[in-house]
Order: structure tokens, then sequence, then C-alpha cells
């Protein structure tokens, strides 16, 4: 079967769903084909915090009803190390603040809006083959119900991830990659424990780094930094509680503890490629960039991708010519300064073993320089609640 | 010979002239032994910038005449990347400046103070042994006009540089060391030739570290990144002024050439020993701490230490007994975060030749963000002009 659309949009996480949502807020038609299904991508449990600009794309384009009753509003959080708590207070220093939501909240929420509009969504379609980028009428080729059918879009948008099509489908000749892989995974559990804080706490301990967080007030969701050779089997439940209870030790705290939902390892890795574009196809969110999760970057730099590459395509549709030949670098310009933070943060919070004495020290005047200075303290904070976008232009 | 004094001091270069001049002002008497001549130490061409808290000492203790006669007062600096200049306006940022005034010319007014005071210095004394620190009296054994001294003290205050006998005085056992070597050195020349530039310009470009800095208003000083393993020979003037003109190059910009009168090459070294005292020998300056000059820290380190020190030795004086117990802490805590805002410029301003691409990327984007945010530039400027510190209590 063949169909037509403006916009073939592959991969209904948040950069293609948002990518989708905008568009169809400014009349432009598109088709989302995501290779998973509906049940899946809206339990897949993924990170947690939108940054304040993203928080108000929400709100801005009729979204926010669910996020602002069942998410948290975070003024603040925390690094802690020598055993001391140090508040980052972002309302106070930047008059701004992060959300706590998830992100299959706000993948639901985008798939229902879609879905109550009627417009169209293909769950279990399977990308075959991105066809004809250096021509006006790309297409995609994907199998759908034992078919295969044929998408002929203007603009395939790539939102599939890092393992997806779109990437393998940039002309090597032009594609250059940037790569660094930590030598450490992060350990996380889900738990039926109420969060034993009201903000996140980031801990740089003698062990390893450990992350306190949380989906609801019942559910904890809790981090620990581990070898790459470590296996869940070696971590039963206690060790993990005991080592989170060392880790994130402090005066007053206390750790509650309760049922493991889900556990997991994560390996934790900085990549980009570039450009984020080519002819007619554009890259957005993992597809292009993947950051460490330490800071929670990664959900939050997909929806600025979706939100650039939107204003793009409607400067275009309204026959501004050369508006999609800048989307690449607008966004690359965000994306570095997004994996700068997230590189920063993940370096000064994490124990690396090839450390020297040195480096351990300066790792220290780090972190106390950064909680302790107030334009130390503003630098972290502006990068963590997110730097400024807009809502595209044009869009309702 | 056997003298008898409250502080010996060995070294009068910044940190042990300085200690010993707010101690005169206390009515403390000390001893000042330079293994050098004066006319030598007057002469030493070394750094050039002070902090506003250092020049601000200066004219509290009634020697900020020449400074402020001969120096310069800078509001600012530049950071030059991608053939653009970016100005750091100190003065806007934190509301403090830096003075451009040779260390060489501070150096010359603290003696010059101390001989017209009629107070004991004495040049081309080679410290022999720094004995009986676990008591409390103390002596520095030195040589001077081919006889053996002895000089019985309360207190012996090394300030006698990174090769000097306070450190190795050191008890082995409890000396721990941190240090850094990187793998590059700074080409120093000093040319007569005006300044090309009203304040100083740090460029970070593919060929390497530059520096644009000046003595005077007829005298420049600048300097380029270069190998371990290069040599002076290899470095004819012509092909300095080449090298620094490409580094340099910005629009509106132009290098003034002229006579080299100085040229050589410096090691680039980060180190610390702790503690900072054993007993009664108490160490400031390059004694225990050396930054490599990127961000021209050397100098004040070593005078925030002589005023904590001075601190302690006058509050001991008073009688209170615990007093030069908490230097080492004090001063070990501002030097680490001295040396982490000079390592962090270093690693930021220069080229490693084992920076991979991502490397390059978070240094790159190091430099924008530094520059772009004002949160950003703040933490640079407030390093830069100086973390705060107070002229000593009960100095007038």
């Amino acid at each position: 079967m063949e169909t037509r659309t403006r916009v073939g949009i592959i991969g209904a996480g948040p950069a293609g769903l948002m990518l989708a949502h905008l568009l169809a807020r400014a009349g432009i038609d598109s088709v989302v084909l995501e290779r998973q299904s509906r049940h899946h991508v809206e339990h897949r449990i993924r990170a947690g915090i939108l940054e304040h600009d993203v928080a108000e794309l929400l709100r801005a384009t009729g979204l926010g009803a669910r996020m602002d009753t069942i998410g948290f509003r975070h003024d603040g959080t925390n690094l802690l190390f020598d055993g001391a708590l140090h508040r980052i207070d972002f309302a106070r220093l930047t008059g701004r603040h992060v959300m706590l939501y998830s992100q299959h909240e706000v993948v639901r929420d985008l798939i229902g809006a879609r879905v109550a509009a009627g417009l169209p969504i293909v769950f279990e379609a399977e990308c075959a083959a991105i066809e004809g980028i250096g021509t006006a009428r790309p297409a995609i080729v994907y199998r759908h119900d034992g078919a295969e059918h044929r998408l002929d879009c203007d603009i395939v948008a790539a939102c599939d991830g890092f393992h997806g099509a779109g990437r393998a489908a940039l002309p090597a000749a032009a594609a250059r990659e940037y790569d660094r892989v930590y030598p450490f995974g992060w350990l996380g559990i889900l738990a039926e424990a109420p969060p034993s804080k009201d903000e996140l706490i980031y801990a740089n301990h003698p062990n390893g780094f450990a992350l306190l967080s949380m989906r609801s007030a019942t559910v904890s969701r809790l981090y620990i930094q581990c070898g790459m050779e470590e296996r869940l089997e070696d971590w039963p439940d206690q060790r993990i509680w005991d080592e989170l209870a060392r880790r994130l030790d402090h005066p007053g705290f206390s750790l509650n503890t309760g049922p493991v939902i889900q556990k997991g390892i994560t390996a934790m890795r900085s990549y980009v490629v570039e450009p984020m574009q080519a002819g007619r196809l554009f890259l957005a969110g993992d597809a292009a960039h993947i950051v460490p999760p330490t800071g929670a970057k990664g959900l939050n730099a997909a929806i600025a991708d979706a939100a650039l590459l939107a204003g793009a395509i409607v400067r275009w549709a309204r026959g501004e010519a050369g508006a999609l030949a800048g989307y690449g670098a607008a966004a690359l310009d965000r994306v570095w300064k997004v994996e700068r933070f997230s590189w920063w943060m993940t370096s000064m919070m994490h124990r690396f073993d090839t450390h020297t004495g040195f480096d351990r020290r300066m790792q220290h005047a780090e972190l106390e320089y950064y909680t302790q200075s107030e334009a130390g303290q503003t630098a972290l904070a502006e990068n963590y609640v997110g730097l400024p976008f807009a809502a595209p232009e044009g869009v309702p």
C-alpha cells in the first residue's frame, strides 16, 4: 500500500511524537511510524525530569494538565559529598524549575492527543528503508501487518533512537561521529518505597556515585555506579539497599526501602553525529546524540530538537525556502552545550579508577566550587533547569 | 655566629618578604635569609598580574604607591578562539579588577621598605639545615660570607620555593604529594614592542595556546604553547613572531613586533604537598604548591599564604595557643581552589595531543559556555580577580 504525507516521522518516542504534535497544531500533515506496540512505548520506563521550557511547551500546546496534576515541581536539587548535603536552589538562582514527570507519561499524553484527534500513527511498523533523501520526494518503506508499505513524503524525520534506521541512512562520507564510553554503568532499581527525600540527591561517595530519585509519592528510583563487568546476579536486593544506604548517608537521612519492582544496568555513553540532516532526511533526539543520564538531559534534548525541527518545517511550508537548511546547525549548537553539561556532571559525580590523587583532588575542588560559589551554583542550575528554548514560531 | 629572632624566614620571594612585612607591622621580629643576591631577586622576571585583594593588601600596608604609578589596572581579560575575541568584564561581573605590576617590582618594594626600616635581611645566605622543628626552639643553620651561622627562632617559615630546603624538612611519613605534569611547555619572550592590546589575550588556536601580555607601555610579554622536547634553538625570533601572529589573529588585530630581549621555555606543572606545616615549620608559596601559569595564580597564592601565616603568628604571639595549628588547613582550603582554577584554565586553553574528537568538542563547548553565559563568565572572572582574602587581623 502506498500513502502520502508531508512529513514521515519514524519513531513514537518523545522527539517523534512532539514533532508530530507541533506540526499538527500548525496544520501540517504527518504520519508517525513506530516499531513497537502502543502498550510497549506507553510503559517503557525512561527518564523522569522535564526542563523548565519542556514543561512550558507541554502546557502551551495543551498537554500540561496531567503533568501538573500527577507530576511534582522541583525547585532545587542536592549534591552530596564528604557526608554533607548541598542544595542547589534553582528557583532562587534562575527563577526556573524542573518537573518530575516520567517520560512514558509524556509519551502517553502525546499519543492520547494524536489518537483522539484521529491523526495517523502506525504501531508495529518496522522501517525497512529510507529512500530518495536526495530528492524532493523521499519515502519510507516499512512492514506492517505482514505487508510492505510505502509512505511518500516531502520530509523524513528520523526520531528512531540510537539503533534506528535514520542515522544509518546518512551518507557515510558526510557523517562524523564523536563518542565517549564511560568506564562504569548505573545499576538502577524501581522500588515500592516512598522517596526518602522530596528532591533528588546526586552523591559522590568513595565507593562511587549514587542517585536518589523518584517516580511518585510511593515509588522510588535509585541508582548506584557499578563496574562495566558487573552483572545483576551479583547484586541481590539487600546488597543494593546496603550500598545505597552507605553512599547516600548524611545527618538526618534515613533510606526508605521496599519491594524492588524493576532492576537493570545502564551503560554510560556520550555520542554525537554530525551533520543532523542530509537532503530531506532530518535526525532528532537519540538518533543523533546520546548523553550519559547524569543531569537528566536525554529526553529534554530530544524535545528541544523536535521544537527546532518543527519550527524549520513550518517556516519552510510557508515558503521560506532556506528554512530547512538551518535546522542541523541550530540543533547542534544546543546539543553540544547539553553534551558538555552531561559530560561535566558525569565527570564530577563519579569515581574513576584511572584518577590519580591529583585528579581526585581536582574533582573534589570542583564539587566545592560549584556548591559554594554563587556563580558556580548558577552555572550548574541554569544548565540543569535547561538552556532556554522557545515554542516554534507559527505553532499555536 | 648565633642570632635569635621570633620568626626565621627562608626566602626573599613574595611569600617570605610579605610575611616579614606583615609581622613587622604587628611588632613581631623576624629575620629573612635569601640564597641569592639582592640584585638577583630584584631583577628576576616572573609573574605580572596581582589579584584584587593582593593589590589592596599592598595599598593597606603602605606599599601601593609605585604600583599605582607604574602599574596598570585591568578591568577585564580576553579569550580568543575560532578567530573571535570574547572579553570577560571583571568590573561589571565582580566589581573587582587586577593590577598589571611585575613580581620583581613587588619584591623591590618589599625589600626597599625592609632595608629602609633597618630590619634584618641577609642575602647570599644558603640554608644548610632546619633543626628542631619538633621543639619550641627550632633553628636555621645557614652559610654566609664563608662562615656557618645559626638562627634560633620560635618559628621557621619556609618560603624558599619549589626546590628549597623547607619542604624537604617535612617529616616524610606525614607528607603526601599531589602532582601533574602537563605534556607541553610555554615558550616565552620579552620584547621591546608596545603591547598590541590594552588587556591580556588568552588564545586557544588549532596550533596551540598563545598568550599576549605586557610589562609596560613599551614592553610586550608573549608566550606560545610548545612541545616538551622543543629547544630554544628551534625557535628563531621570526618563527616565534610568525606563530604568535597566526595564533593571535582576529579581526582588527595587528601584532606589534620589536627586539626580543629575553627568551625561555617554562614547564607546566600542578603540585601540592600536604600538610603545609609540621611542628614549628610552616611552608608558604611555591615551597608547598605550584600551579601552571595559565590564569596567573602563583604569586597571588604565595601572598595569600603569607597573609594567612602572618595572621596565625600574630594571634599566637598574643597568647592564642592554638592559632598556629589552623594555618595549614586554612591555607590548603584556598590553595586547592586556586589549583582547580589553574588546572581548569590550562585544560581549557591548550591543545592536548591525547584529545579525541569528543574531547576537543568538550573543550570547545567549555570555551563557548564560559564566554557566553553570564554565570559562566562570572565563574571565570571571580577566580581570575582572586577569591577574597583579608589583611590579617591585628596587622595595622
